[in-house]
């Protein structure tokens, strides 16, 4: 039989990944601060644990999903001494430095840690197309592929415990600047009376398109070479989005989201790098100030 | 035999123009300010008139893609009379209130205007791929499909003038959103070693498939419900950006592309809309201030 997995939080997220373990035969000890939160579980054959510290001793890996780090810490440091020798697979959403800390503190009391960041929405877990990012113990990632698999796509981006969570950061941040970006045309339009709907109907296919020309940035950046062929210049971009930014006032919108874009390539113009291509405003970006 | 078409402005992209209706087998008549930048055309069969008057006398639709309104204006003003009864085909980028000024001219002097904004760039025109947006006069439009069509794919947009140019820009206000968004990520996993071209591997299929939401966030801004099943609260979107802005810091990544979505979330949230859905930002971005 295959051993039993612990869960130790059972909102939106921590009830779907206890589903899909369920729904492919393991079964599962499962624990919420909240109690009722795991009847539906229970109902579905998991075993309720009354505390948090009967929950870890039940199983050899515990799969964390509460709301933050905080929330993981309360709920953890009171069972150090049970958890020593088994693994937990933390799967609450944190900063990179908050993973490497409970790494640290894990390491500190003999418990092998994975760290986990989910790309997707409770629905999609256990469905094509979720994606989870791990880092950490490479040996609890090898070791715990069959349960892994249950949930979704799986990728080990290092041992470092803060990586997993560093590139799901990353990735999250191009995506609300995408979805602000896309409002921010959708209000340009909607000022002269055309619906969101409309709009979307070209602008989804259009940034999927678009999407293709990041690789070529990232080889200029990752290159350092900002004066190759093909690349469009900053000072083409300065009058471009300059001109986006006197139809936006045209329209009476906003500029928050698309001004910003333009003071990079206005900084990087006035350090004297007009001539070089665009990408160029990524050593602007990741200049500390 | 078909009729010539004229085509005032022979940049890179002028010259794009032209060479595909060449290609197509239609009678060209090119002008350029700079005369020597006409001799590749004329070397594959335009006819290359001396003067904008010879040009725009010599064929009943003239396509102009010169640098900017300003330019347009300055060629074609002393042409005025020349261009009575006959069709103006603008493809030059311009802000929609300077589409609709020239749109206004045009019809106080008896030309047919048909604004165009070329979605692409010069080495795409001709093949499939290339999207041009038309407003302005429909009934040329219609006429002039064979012309469009030797170009790329063509849609019409609306009688407005303005448009084609303030569709074309909320889409590249978008563009360069996303551009910027993706290089904020980018530097954030560059700062602890990640490759950018590791990184959009991951990145770019995200995005695109990311791009999936944007119709379900159209419709939730077209019907101005904002507290619809399944839409992410913006308290939500808040804790999670504010998350985004402390790794951010960590990674001693300037926050200016990501800093502007946090705050029109918050003050979404201080008037009064936690809980309500995400895209209601879009109620931020248009309120003029
Ligand atoms: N939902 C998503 O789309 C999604 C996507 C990717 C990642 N995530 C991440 O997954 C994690 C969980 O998200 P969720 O959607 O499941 O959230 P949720 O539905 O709000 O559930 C939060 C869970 O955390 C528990 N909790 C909160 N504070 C606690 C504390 N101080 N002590 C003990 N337990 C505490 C809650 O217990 P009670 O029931 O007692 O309140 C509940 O089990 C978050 O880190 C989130 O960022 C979520
Ligand atoms: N290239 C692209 O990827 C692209 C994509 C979409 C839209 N567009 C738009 O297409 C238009 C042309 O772009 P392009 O790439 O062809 O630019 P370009 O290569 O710089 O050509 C500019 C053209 O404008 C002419 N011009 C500039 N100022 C003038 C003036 N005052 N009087 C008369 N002629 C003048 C130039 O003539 P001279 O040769 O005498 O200087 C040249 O023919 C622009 O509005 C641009 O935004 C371009």
């Amino acid at each position: 039989m295959t051993t039993s997995t612990t869960f130790l939080g059972l909102g939106a997220m921590g009830s779907a990944l206890a589903a899909a373990a369920l729904d492919a035969g393991r079964p599962a000890v499962v624990w919420n601060r909240t109690p009722h939160r795991a009847q539906a579980l229970g109902a579905r054959g998991a075993t309720v644990a009354p505390t948090v510290a009967d929950a870890v001793t039940a199983a050899p890996v515990i799969v964390v999903c509460l709301f933050d780090h905080e929330s993981v810490r309360g709920v953890l440091d009171p069972v150090t001494a049970e958890l020593s020798g088994r693994t937990v697979i933390n799967l609450t959403t944190t900063t990179p430095a908050e993973s490497r800390s409970l790494a640290a503190w894990a390491a500190a009391h003999g418990v092998t840690y994975l760290d986990g960041a989910i790309m997707a929405v409770p629905e999609m877990i256990g469905a094509p197309g979720a994606a989870i990012l791990y880092s950490g113990s490479g040996a609890a990632f090898d070791e715990h592929r069959a349960l892994r698999d249950v949930w979704g796509d799986s990728s080990f981006v290092g041992a470092d415990a803060g990586m997993a969570s560093l590139q799901d950061m990353a990735m999250l941040a191009g995506m609300y600047t995408m979805f602000a970006g896309f409002l921010h045309g959708a209000a340009m339009v909607h000022a002269a009376g055309v619906p969101a709907t409309e709009f979307v109907t070209r602008q989804a296919p259009f940034l999927a398109a678009m999407a293709g020309q990041l690789a070529g940035f990232a080889a200029t950046v990752d290159a350092e070479d900002y004066t190759g062929e093909g690349q469009q210049s900053l000072r083409f971009t300065e009058t471009a989005l300059a001109t986006l930014l006197r139809a936006t006032a045209e329209q009476g919108v906003d500029p928050a989201v698309l001004a910003p874009v333009h003071d990079l390539v206005v900084r990087q113009i006035a350090a004297g790098h007009g001539e070089h291509g665009t990408a160029r405003i990524f050593e602007e970006i990741r200049r500390t100030r």
